[in-house]
C-alpha cells in the first residue's frame, strides 16, 4: 500500500475544497502542514517555523508556498501530478506576502485548525481581516469518508484488533507498564502500523487517569489494566481501540461498574445511525452510566472522529448538534474512573452505514481475564 | 536527573514573564501547551483540540485552564508547588471564557507561537482584539539560558558526540539508511537521550536534501553520508549535531567543496561573540562559500537557537539584527548541496560566552573516513 492515494483523489478533493470556499463566501483557504494539508495533497510535510502552505482561492488555481529546503519532500506527494504552482522561498524572505499574493485587499481567508499563531498572526496582518477556521469549509469533506478511506480505517481496525488479540503475550503481573508498552509497540509495527502513535498502559490507579501513558509501575495480579492503543496504517489512517484487562476475579464493585460500562458502550454503538445527532450518542452512554450511579465517573466525551488525525470531527459530545451521516467514522469510548483506585474504558471505532453502523473493532468487550504467567 | 528543574526556577520565570508582559503594554500572556508552557511550568502537557493554557496577566496571579482529563498530567509539573489557580473544564464547556475571565474588555493579549488557530481564533473573538505573538515577550527570557539550562545543553552535546564517536559501529557500505538509523536510535537512548527526536542519514544523492530523513537506499562505498542527529536529555534540552562521513578517498570536487565548507563553519563559529548581530554570523559563512563558488549550494540559514525546542530563537539568518548576548545557544551549520549527487553539512551547537563562544560539540570537523567493513 502506497503512502498516498492516486492523484485523482487529491484533484477531486481540491476541486471540492475550492467550491466549498466559494460557497462559504470566502476568498481563500490557507492550509498549513498537518492533516488538512495531507488530505488535500497527499504530502506528509511537517514544518513549524518555516511556512509551507497550500492556498486554495475561491476562484483560480490552487498553489503551494514552501521553504526551498522542503521542496524535495513535496516531490513524493501528489503536488507534481496536480500541476500546482509551487512558489519556494529561502530563509530571510517573507513567505506571507507570497501566500496572500493575488488575493483581493481585505481578503476573507480561512486557515487550517493546526496553523500555529506564529504564521496566523502575520497572515492576518497581511489581509487586514480576521481569519476564520477552515474546519467550517473542510469538515464537510473530511468528515464523510470515501470508500478508499473507509477501507483504510477497516485495515487499521483489524491491525489493532490483532494486537489486542495477542495481549496475553505482553501483559502479565510482575512486568512494568513500560515493558508491556515496548512489546505492544513492536507488535503494532509487526501487525501493520507505520508507527505506534500512542500506547496507554494504565494499571491499577493509573487506569483512573484517562490520559496516563505508561510508567515504571509494576503491574499486580489484582490490577485492572486499561490498554488504549492506536496509530496509522498506510496511507495514514488511524486505529484507536481500548480494552480493559485483569488477571483475577474482579472485586464486586469493579464487576458492577464494568457491567454498566459495557451496557453503556453497547447501547451507544447501537444508537448510531444517519439522522441522529452526535450529542444523542453521548447522551445514550451517559444516561446509562448516570442511572447506574456512575455519572460523575465518566469524565470525558463519548468519542471523536478519526481518519488522518486520531482526533477530528465529528466529536461525540454534549452540545454537538451535528447530524450523523453515512460515511462518518468515530470512536465510541465511554469510561469510568475511580481516582487512586482503578479505571476502565471500552472503545471501538464505528463507521456510519445507511441504516446503522459497522464497528471496525470486533474483540470481545467484556473485562478480559488474562493468564497470570 | 529529574524531568524538570526545582520549582523556584519556574517561580522566577513566571514572575519575569509577568514583568515583561507589563513592560510590553499587554494585559495578558496566554500560553498553550508546548515549549513555552514547559518553560514556564515544567509541564510536558501536550494537547491539541482541548485547550490547556497558562494565563499570565500583567497584574495579579497567573492561572492554568485545563481540560479535566489533563489534570493528572499537571500534578507532575511545578504547577502544584507554584500554587497556581487551576480551572478545569469538561467536554462541552467553553474554555475560552475561562481563559479570558477577569481580563479587561478589549484586552491586549499575546499568545504562544505554537497555539493553533483552533484556539487562537475563538480567543481573539472573546477579547475582540488582534493577539500578538508572545515570542516578543518570552524571547528575552528563553533566548538567554541560565546556568542550569547551559549545563543541560552541555550534557546533550556530550551525549550526541558519544553517538558520533561510535559511528563506525553503525555506518557501513551495504547497509540501508534505515538500518543505520535504527542503530543510531538505540545508541542515542543508550548515551542519555530520552528520545531520538530526529535522525537524518542522507547517503549519496539523499545528502543533497537537507531535510531527508532516511530511506531503504543501500549505502555505497563511494557515498558521502550526512548524519544529522539530535534529541532531548533530561530535563528536555536538545542536542543537534551534524557530521559528514565517507569510506573512500573523496573525489577532487567533493574534497574542494568540503574544504570550503569546513572553513566557512570554523570562521562562523570564530565570529560568535556578544555584540555581533545574528545576520553577521550568517554572512561570515555565506561569504566564504560564495567566494569559493558555492554560494548557490548553501540553500538554508546558518543556524537556529536551541533549548527546550530544537529550533527556537535566535535564528542565524540574513536580516536578523538580533545582537548576540552571553548565554544564547544556537547551531552553526552551513551546508553544500549538489542535487542528485551529494551533500555535506557540519553542525555544532555553540554557547555565547563573555568574549566569544563555547562549542558543546567537539568531534572532528573534517570529512570523517570510516572503515569499509
Amino acid at each position: 500500500m502506497a503512502d498516498r492515494f492516486p492523484s485523482d483523489v487529491y484533484e477531486r478533493r481540491l476541486r471540492r475544497a475550492a467550491e466549498l470556499t466559494r460557497d462559504a463566501g470566502l476568498d481563500a483557504l490557507i492550509v498549513g502542514t498537518g492533516p488538512d494539508f495531507r488530505y488535500l495533497t497527499g504530502s506528509r510535510a511537517d514544518t513549524f517555523e518555516r511556512l509551507t502552505a497550500l492556498v486554495v482561492p475561491a476562484r483560480g488555481p490552487a498553489k503551494v508556498i514552501t521553504a526551498r529546503i522542503e521542496l524535495a519532500a513535496l516531490r513524493e506527494s501528489a503536488v507534481p501530478d496536480l500541476g500546482l504552482d509551487v512558489t519556494d522561498w529561502v530563509d530571510g524572505e517573507d513567505p506571507y506576502a507570497r501566500a496572500t499574493d493575488g488575493l483581493p485587499r481585505d481578503a476573507r481567508i480561512a486557515v487550517s485548525d493546526s496553523l500555529p499563531a506564529l504564521h496566523l498572526i502575520p497572515l492576518a496582518a497581511r489581509t487586514g481581516t480576521a481569519p476564520v477556521l477552515a474546519t467550517a469549509v473542510l469538515r464537510e469533506l473530511r468528515m464523510i469518508k470515501d470508500d478508499a478511506e473507509l477501507d483504510a480505517l477497516r485495515r487499521a481496525g483489524a491491525a489493532i484488533d490483532r494486537v489486542h488479540a495477542r495481549m496475553a503475550e505482553f501483559l502479565r503481573p510482575g512486568r512494568t507498564e513500560a515493558q508491556v508498552a515496548a512489546d505492544i509497540d513492536a507488535a503494532m509495527l509487526a501487525e501493520g502500523h507505520t508507527v505506534a502513535e500512542f500506547i496507554i498502559v494504565g494499571s491499577g490507579p493509573n487506569g483512573a487517569d484517562p490520559h496516563h501513558e505508561h510508567s515504571d509501575r509494576v503491574i499486580s495480579v489484582d490490577d485492572v489494566v486499561v490498554i488504549d492503543i492506536g496509530g496509522p496504517v498506510a496511507p495514514g489512517y488511524n486505529s484507536d481501540s481500548t480494552r480493559t484487562y485483569c488477571f483475577a476475579s474482579p472485586r464486586p464493585d469493579v464487576a458492577a461498574a464494568y457491567a454498566a460500562l459495557e451496557e453503556a458502550q453497547a447501547a451507544a454503538v447501537a444508537a448510531v445511525r444517519p439522522g441522529v445527532r452526535a450529542a444523542q450518542i453521548d447522551a445514550v452512554a451517559r444516561d446509562i452510566l448516570t442511572a447506574a450511579g456512575y455519572g460523575d465517573r465518566f469524565i470525558h466525551r463519548t468519542g471523536h472522529g478519526i481518519g488522518l488525525s486520531v482526533h477530528e470531527e465529528p466529536y461525540i459530545v454534549d452540545g454537538n448538534d451535528d447530524v450523523l451521516r453515512e460515511g462518518m467514522a468515530f470512536s465510541v469510548e465511554p469510561g469510568v474512573y475511580f481516582d487512586g483506585d482503578w479505571g476502565a474504558r471500552i472503545e471501538d471505532i464505528v463507521i456510519v452505514t445507511a441504516d446503522g453502523c459497522e464497528p471496525v473493532n470486533t474483540r470481545p468487550h467484556s473485562l478480559v481475564r488474562l493468564p497470570v504467567g
